[in-house]
């Protein structure tokens, strides 16, 4: 995510979209240019047609068109905020369960506090790659033995490794180091972390239905490719300016909701995750391994 | 559900909708195509009439039909977006429910292993039949004797199988093979059940009020009957090409809408419902089952 | 509730309203229908005035109107949704309920077996009668002798049902039949019986502020009053087909979200609440009373 | 709360806005009429000039307006639902409180019975007036001796009473007539009190930001005030009436708003908290003290 | 926050905004007042150009911007009404932890009493401060001996508060001052303290996404600088008054959006939390150091 002053104006009036809108925005205005000129010289030098032409149908069809524009970068907004809700809540959810664990065990178990030194920042870590490539297993600290060889060739190792986090609680219930209601006190913000990575895949997995996302692309484009025959008897050429103007607008929009609706790439716009997990290690690390 | 790169505006301008909405669509625009020409053939041609028309009652009313339809389609979204919602709740029960039954038994217990390895599944498949034609008893593996001759003539299967777990678990409980606090751990999974499938139906079974989908369908057909008389004195036969693109663009929404709004069939549009069930039988049983 | 088939295009559109919507609608046409004709007989052939006329205040007002009909439809959908997500609530509680009460009682004790699935239906008929006209003493299943002595009289009878509920599991909890832990599970569905009442009755109770829906109505008169005369000098009689189709947009709507609003009659928008208690009363049944 | 029936459309059309409405509506009407009336003069009779005048700029502003209004009004009318949500669930918690500590309570303590039967109801009618003027001791009943003292001289009546709650039932639990589980269950109930005071309390002294409430004075006052302009070289004087009508249906919307957002008070449009805290009062008396 | 009362019409429309809104707005207005008077000087006077010029296109530009703004100012208004929630539940919450800790210690024991009067306050100074420039050690009432000194270079101090109250909590545990049930209650509301402060957190760190916010900034931006073009032909010089208001109109939200989305500054329409923490200060003292 890119820290930037919401206040700095001229910054962002000049500063231009991300590479990823404009990769799309592009070949789409250069499109619109040739193409509205060519309209332009066909109907007003070629052909020499006059026919009357209303903005009215435009105007009308115009309001509809950006009230859907409107709902859908909003839609995908409200995708990007709970995103950011749910790590968020990983963030407290992580602190919570550090500072349980390390008053309910001995000052003198290192063990188990390295354990969960260790797992806890693993299963942010293996969520946030999981919500993007896919997880490299390298990037996980090692904890014990055979911790490699359990996760190898798994598909899902978030979960492998809140199930690691379960099991290791149990076996301290069983061994008495925990009393039980202990136990139902740190069950709940694992299972709390079950819940915040579903929310997370959700999101990543669900883009919005296939007919809705194809009826808005087919509304801006024949929306967008009769526009010149509304402006051309009465203006002329200057109908290819106005033409760039209103695409420019209308396109960026949805490309804007389609960057935004994925929060938890690398991206300018997406959420700060990478700085997020590096956070969270760093707390559950101060909380359970103060020496 | 069609997985398809929203990305991909070439594909999504130019491939065609669903059959379920060309099938209402095409029949509609050969009407108004028909219906437009004979209108205008009578005015412009058979009886050369002449009268003052105007756009503004159209421009006026087609406003507020747009903002309905845009709120329609975004209530029929937040329906679907629930029905996803819910089924990532019942991925994530699943997999609690089973991760807490695998660590709660004793290895050994391979009888009640296998049941929930089974059940657990059957109950994730019943309630995705149950949302769509009726639950097949062949689709469920079975469990124990007398499982099917329980089932057999019942209305409710999903509902059935939700009690025996209950049961099982009670058994369990009974048994002093669970302790009070581990059944009532237990016992908050299996009531989300119900509640994720009380959800799922309520979302198939509850189409927008009969007077509200009437006036939305009374309100176009009104709108774009009367259409071709805003536009003939002033357009002529170019009136036809008018109509049909206003009438593609609003009745599409409402096509889109309907297909969205009942999530649990088998459509382009649909959930995965079925992608899900799979995943949720292999996660289940590789938790519980681990040789 | 109606069932209809929300695809049934052509059934929609030619289908009256219901007759509540009919009856109100209809005055109003007629009224409009005599009042336009009268201005346009006294402008155009009466006085013969000739005055300049602009749409353009009607129609900067008419969208205004249009996006508060469209937020006040949507208001009464929410409440209509609010109300049939208590229903659904209420079907998975009861269904809980027996569930829990049958696998915690023994097979023997049919005496509180028949309690429970003869009261907890009592509580839904009252409950569904309550919202509606007032309970009907004579709806309810006698359950214990001086059952009907103690509703006799009293202004909220499904209040009455709850607490003799709630007194049953309380007795059976100090005879020791239920232990502290299964007195708490299946408290904490009675109260939710209470909130899901609640929540109806709030429903049921609180129309939208008076000044608001006034409001609402001042707008709509004023707006069509005037209309006649946004169009008369321009149009003539064709004044009136145009006035009377605006008029019936608009003032539909308004009349469709009045009847929405109260989800809990027996019209045809309403919630199929006499179809859900029958429902439950069977669910329970089959449940507590497996012979 | 004034109640009224939502169908009556002919006397909500006819019967004047709320005395509160008026006040500041009146003024603003006399002076927008004196103000055209002037500018009309001025211009047309006195200088005599002529100018392009448009209604273009009134027309995309008045759509912004609309919008900002329309928002406006139902972010007020989601506070005076919240409101009404909060007082729904004090009638159910303190119907759930008075029947839990009367089924744990033993018939023969009638000292306890008194004191909830009447410390219940205070709490309420204490919330009612701390959300009004502030509560005039004498409107409660006085429970024990020192009662009064303990309250005299407190800014915040409710939460002592609440915390006069809290102590009884942990001194009931000291002395052993309630046992962990119950205070655990009563304890769950006094906590929501607190919360939905606390949730009234932001309601009423919330107004929305200072910034957002100006900028809507300012863009109603700069748009009714340039309004005249607009149509004074097309309509003449006819422009008073359409500037009038134009400006009563604007600025009711704000006023209205204003007048819901704050639904504590007495006014017709507020919730009926007088008549629910006397229903549980009755309520709470009834199942406490049954002789 | 300002305290002002919503009512006083004249006051809001006649009073300036906030400086931050000014130190933006009039530099703005200067620049248009200069460009549109240079554009309608160069082409009235000295090219004396003609040429056709529409309104048509800024018309739908206009409202499809409006929306925007409208959105963009609600979501702004939710964030602020989000953390007013917030604040509103830490008020509760202290007073409710107080009440308990209040009614579980025995009167005597005032070392604890005392540490929870100066902690709980000193959380919610922390937290305020962490909010806005980070926590000014010498704000805080300084508890124990080590207190200073464990807080001294840690980057979070209301977390390392939260820690110190929480391990406090658990000494009482293990010392048997401090039932497990006890401890169970006041755990919910400690562990509440780190939810409101993610939540606050939350709303600070992240502003609306870049493309977004650059976005609207563009749009408003091409808008305005394109809106001269619009008038000049038909209305010359009156074309500056007619761009400096819609300019005015249209910036003024998107700055008042700006404003209040960061509500827990110092600023005039910043949420109350001065007084808040003052607030909750006096209640926590009165409740626990009663003597």
């Amino acid at each position: 995510m890119v820290k930037y002053d919401p206040k700095a104006w001229f910054a962002l009036i000049f500063h231009s979209y991300s590479r990823q809108v404009l990769r799309l925005l592009l070949p789409g205005l250069i499109f619109m240019l040739v193409y509205t000129f060519g309209i332009a010289y066909l109907i007003l030098d070629y052909f020499k047609l006059h026919f009357v032409s209303t903005t009215a149908v435009h105007s009308l069809l115009g309001i509809v068109l950006g009230l859907f524009l409107v709902f859908r970068v909003n839609s995908a907004y409200d995708r990007w905020w709970e995103g950011r809700k749910l790590w968020g809540l990983l963030v407290n959810n992580t602190r919570n369960l550090a500072a349980k664990v390390s008053s309910f065990l001995p000052e003198s178990d290192t063990a188990s506090r390295n354990f969960f030194a260790q797992m806890i920042p693993n299963f942010v870590v293996a969520m946030k790659e999981h919500l993007r490539k896919g997880v490299n297993l390298a990037d996980l600290d090692i904890v014990e033995e055979d911790f490699l060889k359990r996760l190898k060739g798994k598909e899902h190792i978030p979960n492998m490794i809140s199930l690691m986090l379960y099991e290791r609680v149990n076996k301290l219930y069983k061994d008495k180091e925990l009393t039980g209601e202990q136990l139902f006190v740190i069950d709940k913000e694992i299972k709390e972390f079950s819940d915040i990575l579903g929310g997370c895949e959700r999101i990543k997995n669900t883009p919005i239905p296939y007919s809705y996302s194809m009826y808005i692309k087919k509304f801006i484009f024949t929306f967008t490719v009769t526009l010149p025959f509304a402006f051309i008897t009465e203006f002329g050429y200057w109908t290819i300016p106005i033409v760039l103007l209103i695409f420019f607008i209308l396109v960026s929009v949805e490309l804007i909701a389609e960057e935004i609706e994925d929060p938890f790439g690398g991206d300018t716009n997406d959420l700060p995750i990478d700085e997020l997990s590096e956070k969270i290690k760093n707390n559950v690390r101060e909380i359970l391994l103060r020496d």
